[in-house]
């Protein structure tokens, strides 16, 4: 029998925000596989640091994050073919991710190549979306409201488009391109109803007005937040120095 | 020392989606609050309750399904007097919350009330559609892809511009305007790329072709996912009779 294949969400960051269901799977299986930078630790293994039991095999999905050249076929390819050894051998794998494994996660480069072959199981996880909204304090989307995730490598006018179309609006993935979203969210006369949250749920989240952020970059898990009409209790946010 | 407001987000429905936090708010808290429809039991108790330590202090917070007239202001308004004299008699209090409470949650009503007064946190939940999307076995929104989630109470020409205009789609409060929607979808050629998710989670879930639901109206938790481009694989979903 071969052994089957976890997606696992394992939320935004703080360990406690892991579901009942991902522990449980977490500790059971022998082998884990977990994305990583190729400097820097993992951030999915680390959220699930305290709740490993020790013992597992573990196997590194490195990904350079140096180019826009992503997915990284071959790493993937690699990994997969790793991972599909394990499985073969009857050893179940749960492959670590932060958020939700369905929701912009590379996850889905794994799927995609093993789900075809092994029984596959995707566990959702709590998003950084919406616990980037419960850490502002103001709910992101409520009544009829439409919401609207969007990108933040896609082009200018795009973003244009889709953030004059939208109620409330989610910028993921902002990173290098921070400043050109910033740039255009102040083109767009909305830069008083931004937020910006970086590490939510962690003891080093930022969680402040985006008109008060000095700095020109963003790291990878961050994220403008848009509440039109949210002027007056943005811009009272503890980040704030005004 | 007045009590500590928490807004508990508890999941889609299977109650080892609750996170580790959520479950160890929900036995520490004296007293909880719960929405219910006027008939039959509330969805949020029902995921909590294998959690519950009994002996707790209970609020229900009755509000009527019959009617458009939502938010009910006389309900909630009670419903925060009540909450509120636990709050100032130094009992912390959790409002039960299905999925994420700042997602469409009906605790925003209950937030508006009493966070401005009382030490108020929100502990985030997974959400339904991500839930759904791993029970459809396809990542909802990847790489590059805009996600919009619409609630179908909007009008045809709005949820027309929205449906055309977006990559994946999740509408949400579909209810009794499932035949308009399921109508609408039609006439845009979208139904062989649309999902019916119903009760996603739990023993009782849905998971089918929009196509294939011969029912002319849905229960409240349920939704429409569309994917662009899907037809392939939703054809195939377990809920097919072809």
């Amino acid at each position: 029998m071969t052994g089957k294949l976890y997606g696992l969400g394992l939320g935004p960051g703080d360990p406690e925000l892991l579901t009942l269901k991902a522990v449980r799977i977490l500790r059971q299986v022998p082998v884990i596989a977990w994305p990583a930078p190729d400097t820097g630790e993992s951030f999915a293994r680390s959220i699930a640091a305290p709740h490993l039991p020790g013992g597992q095999v573990e196997v590194p999905i490195v990904v350079p994050m140096r180019t826009e050249r992503f997915p990284a076929r071959d790493v993937y390819d690699t990994a997969a073919g790793e991972i599909a050894a394990h499985l073969d051998a009857g050893r179940d794998v749960a492959v670590l991710c932060e958020g939700d494994p369905f929701f912009y996660g590379s996850f889905m480069y794994v799927f995609e190549r093993l789900a075809g072959t092994y029984e596959t199981e995707v566990v959702p996880g709590v998003s950084s979306i919406m616990a980037a909204a419960s850490a502002a304090g103001r709910p992101l989307a409520a009544r009829n409201d439409v919401l609207t995730v969007v990108p933040g490598p896609l082009c200018d006018e795009e973003l244009t488009n889709r953030i004059n179309a939208a109620g409330a609006l989610a910028i993921i993935k902002i990173g290098r391109h921070f400043n050109r979203l910033r740039t255009l969210i102040e083109k767009l006369n909305l830069l008083p109803q931004a937020v910006y949250a970086e590490r939510v749920s962690l003891g080093s989240e930022r969680l402040m007005p985006l008109a008060q952020v000095t700095e020109d970059t963003a790291p990878y898990f961050s994220m403008i937040l848009i509440y039109k009409g949210g002027e007056d209790w943005i811009h009272a946010l503890p980040g704030s120095t005004s």
